[in-house]
C-alpha cells in the first residue's frame, strides 16, 4: 500500500494527464459525454440509492443530525434533478476556445487571447452528494479534470455516482480519458493538505461548505482557490425608500430561504425614517417569527411601537450576538444609521463582501451606493437573494465567489477558464 | 512598541481603509497624483541618491554580489527612467468602470458586470528600488492600495521613493489618501507570513523574486497570490521549419537577454531534420558561446558535425542539468524529438507554462501546438523574448504570471483589477 502522499501524487498526475486530453476534447464529444452520464444516472437509481442507503444508515449510527441526514439522502426525484443537471449542462454554450481579445502589435505579431481550461480542479465539500454530479459535469464541460473531496458520509453515493458518470463517458467517447473525474477514496483528514500541496498538478481548489471548513482549507493550501468564507448580506433602507417595497424585500431576503448564503443578515435604516418604517418592516418579520438584534436606537424604536408580548420574544441586544454574524436561520440584525455615508461604512467594514442592497427611489444615492460598496452584486430595489448562477443567467453554478481574484459573484461555467495568448509571427525577435 | 502582529494590522487596515477611498477617485484625480509623483521623483534626485547610496554602502559591507550591488545602485538616468515610468502610467487608459458584461433577466432585474479595484496589493519584491515606483503607480491607477515590502539591501531607497510618492500625491489632491501607498519599516523576516494572514484586509500578494523567494511566499500565505515560479521556455523547431528563421529565432530567445524570465532554456527538434538543422543552429549559439546541454541523440549529432575543440568546450549532457532547469544565463537544454506530439508532451512535462514557440510553415501543427501546449504564451514563428507587458500593448506590467486564476502571462493595469456586478431591480424579489 502506497503512503498517502504517494497516493495523492498519483491522484493529481492522473487528473493532470487526463486534464492534457480534457483540453483537445471537441465540444460535440463532450456534449456527447454529458448526456451520456445523465442517462446513465437515470438508468442507475437503483444502484445509487443502494449506496446512499449505506451512507445514510452509516451516518444515523454517526448520529448526524436530522438536517444532514436529509441533505446526505437522495430519492428518485432528487437522482432524476441531478440527470436533469447534467443534461442541462450539456446544452449550455462550451466557454473554452473564445476569443477574449485580439490585437496586433506595431512589428506585426499577431496576439489572440483565448479561453482554456484551467486545468485540474479539486473540489472539497461536505453532504450532499449530489455536488459530485453537478460539478464534475461544470468542471468536464469546460474541459477541466475534477478532484473530488466529499464528506466521508457520503462516500459510497459519491464513488458510486462519479464511476457511472466515467463509464458512461468512456462508452460513449472513446477519447475520454479515465481519470478527468476522480474521487478521493481515502477518508484520512490528511488527504486535503497532500493533494493542496501539489502545485505543479492542482490549478485551482474550490472549497464548497461551513467557514470552518473552508479557513482549514485556505490554512493548508498551496494552490490557488476561490471561495467565500461566509455570506453577512446587507439590507439597507435609504430616506427615499419606497415603504412597500423596502418591506417586500426584506422580507424575501431575510425569510424566502434564510440558510443560504445570499439571504440577508442585517437590515440597516436611515436615521431620518427609522421610526416610522422600522415598525413597519419589523411587524411583518414578526409574523415570520424573525428575532431582531437591534443596535439600542433600532431597539428603542421597536420597544416603544410594538406590544411588550411581542418585544420580549423577538427583540434583542446586538450585544448578544455582532454586526458580522451569519445567523442562516430566522434571525436579523438591525441598525440605524445616519445617513448613505454610514450605512455604506457599515457595509463595508463588517459585510462579507457578497450581496448588499440598498433600497431608494433616488438614483443618486443608488448610484453612490453601488460604487463604493465593496461587494460582488450591489443592488438597488431588489432582493438579495438573485446572486446565483441560474438567476444571472449562468444556467448553472459551481459555488459563490467573495474572492476578488479569478472570479467574484456565482461561479459558472465561464469563471471555470483561465485563458493563454496565442502570438503567430513571421519570424519575428526581439530587438 | 507595538507587537510585528500588531504593527502589521495597522497597516492592513490603514491599506484596506485607504482602498474604499481611492475606489472612489476620479480618473482626473489619479492622473494628477501620478503626475505629481513623477515631477517629485524627479525633482528630489538628489534625495533619492543620497538614500541610495546608504543602501549601496551598506550592501558593500553586507559583500553583496557585484549583479546584486548592481540592481541595487539609482543613477540619475535610472531616476529619470523611474519618473517616465510613472507619467506613462499616468497617460494609460483608466481600467477601472469598465463594462465586461450587460444583460437582463427575464424578470426584468439588468445585471451590470463592471471592473472594479481589487482592493489591498501587497508587492513583495527583491533589490532593485525602481519596482517601488512601478508597482506602487499601477496599483494607484487601477485604484488599489498597495503594501510594498522590498529587499532589506533597498530600504532606504525604498522608503524614500514612497515617502516621495504619497507627499507628492497628497499636495496634489486633497481626495488622495495618505495610506495608499505604505512600505513595510521593519525587515523582520516573520512581517511576510504576519501581512499574508490577514485576510480580511489584503486582498491579493505579488511576489516577485527568484523561486526561492516565491516558494516561501506560497507556503505562508493565506492570502491569493499571482506569480511565476520560474520561466522554462522551450523553442520547437518542427520539421516544416524554415532554417533561416530558426536560427534567427533560437538566437534571440536564448541569448537577446539571458537572464529573464522570457528567455528560451530549452530547444526540441525534430529528428528528421535534427542531423541538418542542429549543427546549424549550433554553430550560431556558440559563437555566442552558449553552452548545450543535450540529450544523446543530439549530442552525438553535435559531436559529428562540430570541430572537438568546440564540442569539448560547449557540448554536455542534459544528465548534468535536468530538462526542467532554468539556466538564466548561455545555457540551453537541448533534445530530439520524434514529432510534434512528443514535443507538445515534453513541453507540457517540463515547462513552466510560461513561453513556448513553435518555428514551422505549417499552419496546422503551428494550430496543434498552440492548442495543446500549457502556456500562458505560445508562439508559431516568434521568439519567446516578447512575453512582456509593454510589447503585448498593456503599457507597462507589474510582473508575469503562469497561474491560472486571475491573470495569465504579462500583468497590465487591467490584470490588477477585479469586478463586480451591478443589480437594478423596481423591487424584484425572488419567488
Amino acid at each position: 500500500m502506497d503512503s498517502l502522499k504517494e497516493q495523492m501524487e498519483e491522484l493529481g498526475r492522473r487528473a493532470k494527464d487526463a486534464s492534457r486530453a480534457l483540453a483537445l476534447l471537441s465540444t460535440d464529444n463532450k456534449n456527447r459525454c454529458l448526456i451520456a452520464m445523465s442517462d446513465a444516472i437515470l438508468a442507475a437509481e437503483k444502484e445509487i440509492l443502494e449506496a446512499n442507503c449505506l451512507d445514510v444508515e452509516n451516518g444515523k449510527k454517526m448520529g448526524l443530525s436530522s438536517a444532514l441526514l436529509d441533505r446526505l439522502t437522495l430519492t428518485p426525484a432528487r437522482i432524476s434533478a441531478m440527470a436533469d443537471g447534467v443534461k442541462e449542462v450539456a446544452a449550455l454554450p462550451d466557454p473554452v476556445g473564445r476569443e477574449l481579445d485580439f490585437r496586433v502589435c506595431p512589428n506585426g505579431l499577431e496576439l489572440q487571447k483565448i479561453t482554456t481550461p484551467i486545468g485540474v480542479i479539486v473540489i472539497i465539500f461536505e453532504s450532499r452528494p449530489n455536488v459530485t454530479a453537478d460539478a464534475a459535469s461544470l468542471c468536464f464541460k469546460s474541459g477541466n479534470a475534477t478532484i473530488l473531496r466529499g464528506g466521508k458520509e457520503a462516500a459510497a453515493s459519491n464513488r458510486i455516482i462519479s464511476k457511472i458518470m466515467v463509464s458512461a463517458a468512456q462508452a460513449a467517447c472513446k477519447e475520454f480519458p479515465e481519470y478527468a473525474i476522480q474521487v478521493v477514496n481515502t477518508t484520512d483528514r490528511q488527504a486535503v493538505p497532500e493533494l493542496l500541496s501539489l502545485t505543479e498538478c492542482v490549478d485551482l481548489c474550490i472549497p464548497r461548505g461551513g467557514e470552518g471548513l473552508i479557513r482549514a482549507v485556505v490554512e493548508c493550501s498551496r494552490v490557488p482557490i476561490i471561495k467565500h468564507y461566509k455570506g453577512v448580506c446587507h439590507v439597507y433602507l435609504h430616506e427615499n425608500a419606497d415603504f412597500q417595497m423596502a418591506n417586500r424585500i426584506v422580507l424575501n431576503a431575510k425569510t424566502q430561504r434564510p440558510g443560504v448564503c445570499n439571504a440577508a443578515e442585517s437590515l440597516l435604516v436611515d436615521e431620518s425614517i427609522a421610526s416610522d418604517i422600522l415598525p413597519f418592516v419589523a411587524r411583518s418579520l414578526l409574523e415570520k417569527k424573525v428575532k431582531l438584534y437591534c443596535d439600542p436606537k433600532a431597539e428603542s424604536i421597536l420597544k416603544r411601537a410594538l406590544p411588550q408580548e411581542l418585544t420580549s420574544e423577538y427583540i434583542f441586544s446586538i450585544q448578544e450576538t455582532s454586526w458580522d454574524h451569519e445567523y442562516l436561520d430566522l434571525s436579523l440584525s438591525v441598525g440605524v444609521v445616519q445617513d448613505l455615508n454610514a450605512a455604506i461604512g457599515h457595509i463595508n467594514r463588517y459585510g462579507s463582501g457578497h450581496s448588499e442592497s440598498i433600497v431608494t427611489n433616488s438614483e443618486e444615492a443608488a448610484a453612490g451606493f453601488q460604487k463604493a460598496v465593496d461587494a460582488a452584486a450591489v443592488y438597488w430595489n431588489a432582493s438579495t437573494r438573485f446572486t446565483d448562477g441560474a438567476e444571472f443567467g449562468m444556467g448553472a453554478e459551481i459555488g459563490i465567489s467573495t474572492d476578488k481574484i479569478g472570479a467574484r459573484g456565482p461561479m459558472g461555467l465561464e469563471e471555470l477558464t483561465a485563458y493563454k495568448w496565442l502570438v503567430c509571427g513571421k519570424g519575428q525577435i526581439r530587438e
